[in-house]
């Protein structure tokens, strides 16, 4: 099994499938697709050649099956290994994960733009300044603190629903947002955010990320090289 | 158990959860929430009481327990009526349903943003011109009829898996865009729009809408009243 995959300091969706599987133990091999957004590049080749969407990830089995998009990517590994809790045990804990994990599928669209992901660079005054100015980014950082504060009252912790599952990987990206751009959180909400970022699959994906040294212009609205 | 939905005639992400439970038969208890934008207004009270998401359609249990979004929605019907053949029973055939289900949740901005769903409303001449000047929604269209035709030419058709899936329930208010702005498609791509906007449980919804007689100014770019 493959899992085709963009730069990991940039690509958070790509983050969400290699995190999921990393954590689980699930064997599969990374193909890794530098982005390259100018027509005819190598990226849009490779990627045109796998993908209808044109977007990272994708999961390709060995006889050229193919599963794109992350919530489908999480559900097809969910089917494939029944007795991994990928999903919460519960059926109405599973659907709280699935609700939160829907809602980020496409939701939090103000965070998403005005934060991109971008692993190896810090922007605290940025992030103060969006965190001032930006009521929309206001919105979804306390509409985030508090979906991860209702879960973690429900479960306990230190996971969203106890131990880690599919809505941790899931929300490891923002949290590496959360973090980068300095946005103010609860006690409660920042714990978790570490926890994430903690987790030993997210280490994983940031420390490789960081040997990237690569700059994707489209992806820097705040730099213009690397520091 | 209840579904809040919005307007019937204009809200696609609630048909497609109605669409859903009626075509497989599963009762529940409708309440609709007309929409008003207007700050304080009684929409507002009532959506924000239910789902801190404050977006229909939502569907809570007798208990109060509450699912938010249509993919969690979906997957807690499936996860509840495992009798139902709500997603393909085949693994491969399952994995693909759940992309074209996940790539429609986040994607497709373009058609959706510029084609919204309005089920009284015919709107060809609009169609006409944003299919000769847009190409983004071009791209879109184009995309969804190879999706389709990819799909019914693997299951055979009549309905993407061969019967009606949550899939086909996902494409319901696409097909009523589709049709309402004229939207060139092929002749397979067509005849599916069709198979889709026959089944019983759309036909209903459709039916209902056209009661509604209601005029939501945020959802009518191309109106200034009822025609
Ligand atoms: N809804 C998709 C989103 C995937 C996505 O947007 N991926 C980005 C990288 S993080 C991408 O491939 N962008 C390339 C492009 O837009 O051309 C998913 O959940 O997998
Ligand atoms: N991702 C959500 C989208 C739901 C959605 O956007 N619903 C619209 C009606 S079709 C809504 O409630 N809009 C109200 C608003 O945006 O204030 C889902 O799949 O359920």
């Amino acid at each position: 099994m493959k899992l085709y995959i963009g730069n990991k300091n940039y690509s958070s969706w790509s983050m969400r499938s290699g995190v999921l599987l990393a954590a689980f133990g699930i064997p599969f091999e990374e193909v890794k697709l530098r982005f390259d957004f100018t027509p005819g590049s190598e990226w849009s080749r490779a990627i045109s050649a796998i993908t209808p969407t044109k977007r990272v990830p994708v999961l390709v089995e060995d006889d050229g099956f193919t599963v794109w998009d992350t919530l489908a990517i999480t559900e097809y590994i969910a089917d494939r290994h029944p007795e991994l809790p990928i999903w919460p045990a519960d059926t109405q804990a599973r659907a709280r994960a699935r609700s939160l994990c829907a809602e980020m599928h496409a939701g939090f669209t103000r965070l998403r733009n005005v934060c991109p992901m971008n692993i190896e660079a810090f922007f605290p005054d940025v992030g103060a300044r969006l965190w001032a100015e930006d009521e929309a980014l206001r919105a979804d950082v306390t509409r985030l603190g508090a979906a991860w504060c209702d879960a973690l009252k429900h479960s306990g912790g230190p996971f969203l629903f106890g131990s880690f599952s599919a809505a941790d990987a899931y929300f490891a990206p923002v949290a590496v947002r959360l973090s980068r751009f300095g946005l103010p959180l609860s006690e409660t909400a920042a714990a978790y955010r570490d926890t994430v970022l903690a987790h030993p699959a997210v280490e994983d994906w940031i420390a490789d990320s960081l040997r990237e040294q690569d700059f994707i212009v489209e992806d820097e609205p705040y730099r213009s090289a690397r520091a």
